[in-house]
């Protein structure tokens, strides 16, 4: 959703906040070169955007101006990425210095600047922006903004040709940086590259957008586009919160805590990490080189909403766990015979499913761990449903991926389901696979699969296979229950056996309902397409059927066609009986048991409502 | 859980890690008094409490050793809670200075420490912890420590002898604090306090509590005891964040990024917010007066689990929303009329229904306000159900509470529903409700409540009231679906009319299922207690029934008692039909009625799965 509704609470807030900050007019604009002096001391835009990619902005939000000092952060990401840690850390320290943008703060034997935010940090940063494959660097950096803005950014060339021409101190600067070899490129070279950089025309809204990139551990909201591998994120924001705002950040931090950064064009970017990039633009500023309605605009909303990086969310279980039950709540949609049907019912409890959501991190994953670990030690299979967990970090990958050899260890299951998405999950679980060496067929997607399959092993363990063979089957089915045998013969000559190769359509959807089939042996899917029902796309499994279960009897009761696509799974014997052929006292006997069988049905879902709602 | 499981993934990485870091012997004992230096330079100990209160230790971590600087965060903290923010931010600063943690920084005029971690700041702050009602100030500040760390602590009165002898500079710091009027106390008093303060006991556990009670928004996550009230924990965690180790914190926030303190003791304290508290002891020391092995477990756990404070769970709206649904997708409990079920099956898209949970920030509550607003523009009603939600900050109570008058103001139905736990959220509520002349009746607490009452006035608008009368409602019963006026008069012959008066307990559980009740008027409650089925303490409402409904049919098929109660809401009107006096045909025709009514209710219960599941 990219377009604010009118009544948004966020929306009539940043307007009140436009309203009463318009009034404030403290500061001077930048003047150390004239084109700055043009920018009218009167303009105020701000902006927000969530991870969630809502845009919101009042007033001179898309009025243009330099990014200056405020580039220093993405051209840090960007150095990080293509160099790595160790390249760049061996050229810009990470300390805040407390002193002017414009400081030449050099450690005095190795001259290596004390952190990338003041001016002889960032050049030196410039100057690790890499030529990628003959893209120049200007390209390159061009290319990051765009990821990060969502637009071409163009460039004032007044202001650069400006900066260049009376960028004197930063040239000395980048002599001063090559001849301690924190530069390896030629300083002429660096520095009008910095000019360009720094000479870059953004918005209040562009700001909002990059800082929400910031917030969303790199990735822009409104696009899906990675601006910044999530592996740096923390560091560019590390750097914004201790050196972004030209002090020692001590106050910045206590009072409004957002990582932000400044720029002489008059322009703020603020993070709140998890949550919002916040963009403001006001030309004028304070002493320090900060725009200082911008400042007000950060404090205000760190204090009116009560915001600030430290007040995060509690990642205790109760927010990841969803839900938790168990087979006996909630069986498989495999339907089986009356016996199996009970007997799982009694002691389902000893398969049990857990379903995660939201995001999982160290915190909360150690939860989940633990609770792994307990269920396993009383329970004989526990499947973990991770459909609705947008995302797990590496740490959590590691903590729950670990817990599938421990499973095997203690003779256990353990399944995690429907993980499809999480990428970095599956490699470790797929490591831990071989490492066990689990066979193939033990690997289940869908958490419904890894159900039936637990039920079927524990049933097989208590003795209780399916049934199989042609006589027993029929008295065991719910349809022919307190059936003598004389009826049982009776139904059995008013049909016919029938044999289905595996794959075969036996019962479509729209067609005349005019016979019950009563399986004997083999497996049925009972589906539709997902037009008729809510699911994936395709073709929605609504149950499994095997021997001593019936499909086709709703047809007893009225006229209407199939509902529902039934195809042979595996190679099948069924005996098929039209109804025309029952007399009505049998009739009338199925349809008690019918009655009295969908009543139970009915009983056991809501017995699952509950659980599930 | 307060006994980590042998094989948790968590104590086997900290048993390792502290079988690695046993071999490190860099660094040295303190010694400016002779009683630190019995420590025994080769202790270490390892503690990690979670915000679910899980704890984790191995090695020395139950040997005590003095907190010293570690303290100054409880006294600090407390200072706060007992001032309030400008009465310590005016004796207080909250810059770091880079330097040693007995340096003197005051700033000049003023003679303002300028932190509250190097001893000036921290003497000033413990000039600040007030006399509560006789309560001396050790007492008041032997309880603050009692509620982080869920023990009494005592004070080594060796080391506490040892410090007052010998800590003249400390002395002269209270002097001159007293002189600039910074402290209000005499000087001797408060230096007293403060070397007892730094001589308490702990080990490494107890500050891996402390820490986690920092990272749980100031409540002890083992307790449940509010240790630090949650306003001021971003306060005490931005300090250590910048001032807590001895230098710029540059390095250590972009290396380690957990807000931290140490002590010349041997221990630090590091917070991962939200998430966790760690706690070290080791006793060698380096030049700044850190644990030299304590920095090594912490630089090691943020690498070897990617932890870092900005490195968070992103606040979208997936990670909240639960669940979203409609009407027709999943009604109330209410059973109605056939013609009533199916109008609100086709309409029910105009009543909706959004489950949220864990909990609630800015960035989360802006998205379910947009969805709010959004759901508000096409739909009737909204019901927002925050059963699941652990949590909403102000921000967030603000926000939502607000939407009450923008959903009245466009004339849509707005309920928030299941949320006794969430206090302020409430209070914003009442005087959303005051405000907007909200008439009791209009305030449900359950959901299905809401939904219930949000059906009925869209059936009323729709011209579609619940049945009443006498005549036409034994037609509308779906029982008696396709019976002739002869057959009706026969249903109507063989059975009463009863009249019951509201609370009348019409059936019982476990008395025999002889009769089928027709409702004329008024509403019945079909209820059993929890034994039976999982839910709320005492009654659970399984449904309620309005004209146009039978109660008791059930028993038509078996000999069964009754399963559930049923009570009178009102006065009602029913037919009352014994079995017995039921002729076969009837009965055979009730059957299939039954039958068909059940699987249609299956139907429904299966698709209603689908979209709980």
């Amino acid at each position: 959703m990219n377009q604010p509704l009118a009544i948004s609470p966020v929306q009539q807030y940043l307007e009140r906040l436009h309203a009463e900050l318009q009034t404030v007019s403290a500061g001077e604009i930048a003047s150390y070169i004239p084109e700055l002096t043009r920018a009218d001391p009167d303009w105020l835009g701000i902006a927000l955007v969530t991870v969630d990619g809502h845009v919101y902005q009042v007033g001179d939000s898309r009025q243009p101006f330099t990014v200056q000092s405020i580039s220093k952060a993405v051209s840090y990401g960007l150095a990080l990425e293509d160099r790595g840690l160790d390249a760049v850390l061996s050229k810009v320290g990470v300390e805040p210095t407390g002193e002017a943008f414009n400081s030449i703060s050099l450690e005095p034997d190795t001259g290596r600047p004390l952190n990338p935010m003041i001016n002889a940090g960032a050049i030196a940063t410039t100057g690790l922006i890499e030529h990628e494959d003959g893209v120049d660097p200007l390209q390159h950096l061009l290319e990051a903004f765009r990821r990060y803005c969502g637009r071409e950014l163009s460039i004032d060339e007044a202001v650069y040709r400006s900066e260049s021409e009376t960028g004197h101190r930063n040239r000395a600067i980048a002599h001063l940086l090559y001849g301690h070899g924190i530069l390896d490129r030629r300083p002429e070279e660096v520095v009008d590259l910095y000019f360009r950089q720094c000479s870059m025309l953004v918005t209040a809204r562009d700001l909002a957008l990059m800082g929400a990139c910031l917030a969303n551990g790199g990735v822009n909201p409104v696009s899906g586009i990675v601006a910044l591998k999530s592996d740096w994120v923390h560091r560019v924001l590390s750097i914004m919160s201790t050196c972004g705002m030209y002090d020692f950040s001590g106050g910045w931090i206590f009072n409004v805590g957002m990582p932000a950064k400044s720029g002489v064009g008059g322009g703020i970017m603020a993070v709140l990490p998890g949550q919002f990039g916040l963009g403001v633009f006001s030309p004028r500023l304070d002493d320090k080189g900060n725009s200082v309605r911008g400042i007000r605009v950060c404090e205000r909303v760190s204090r009116d909403f009560g915001l600030h990086m430290f007040n995060v969310a509690q990642g205790t279980s109760a927010s990841v766990i969803r839900r938790g039950y168990d087979c006996g709540q909630a069986p498989s949609r495999r339907r089986r015979g009356d016996l199996q049907q009970r007997w799982l019912q009694q002691h389902g409890e000893r398969i049990r499913v857990l379903e995660l959501q939201g995001q999982l991190l160290f915190g909360s994953a150690e939860s989940v761990a633990l609770q792994v670990l307990g269920a396993l030690d009383d329970a004989e299979a526990l499947i973990v449903d991770l459909k609705r967990l947008i995302d797990m970090d590496q740490a959590s990958a590691g903590l729950l991926g670990d817990l599938c050899a421990k499973a095997q260890a203690s003779g256990s299951y353990l399944f995690f389901t429907e993980c499809r998405h999480l990428y970095p999950f599956r490699r470790h679980l797929q490591k831990s696979v071989i490492a066990s060496q689990t066979p193939d067929w033990l690997v289940f997607d869908e958490t419904d699969r890894a159900l039936e399959w637990c039920e079927s092993a524990l049933l097989l363990q208590a003795g209780l296979p399916e049934a199989e063979g042609q006589g027993p089957a029929l008295e065991s089915q719910y349809l022919f229950a307190g059936f003598d045998e004389a009826e049982l013969d009776a139904v059995r000559a008013a049909g016919a056996v029938q044999r289905f190769a595996p794959d075969t359509l036996i019962v479509k959807v729209g067609e005349p309902a005019d016979c019950l089939y009563a399986i004997l042996e083999g497996e049925a899917e009972v589906w539709v397409r997902t037009e008729e029902w809510p699911g994936k796309g395709g073709r929605l499994r609504l149950t499994t059927l095997g021997p001593a279960t019936v499909f086709g009897e709703i047809g007893l009761l009225s006229d209407q066609d199939r509902t529902a696509n039934v195809t042979a799974q595996s190679a099948m014997v069924c005996l098929q009986v039209p109804f025309a052929a029952l007399d009505d006292a049998l009739c009338a006997k199925m349809l008690v048991n019918l009655a009295a069988h969908f009543a139970e049905m009915l009983k056991r879902n809501a017995r699952l409502l509950q659980y599930l709602a």
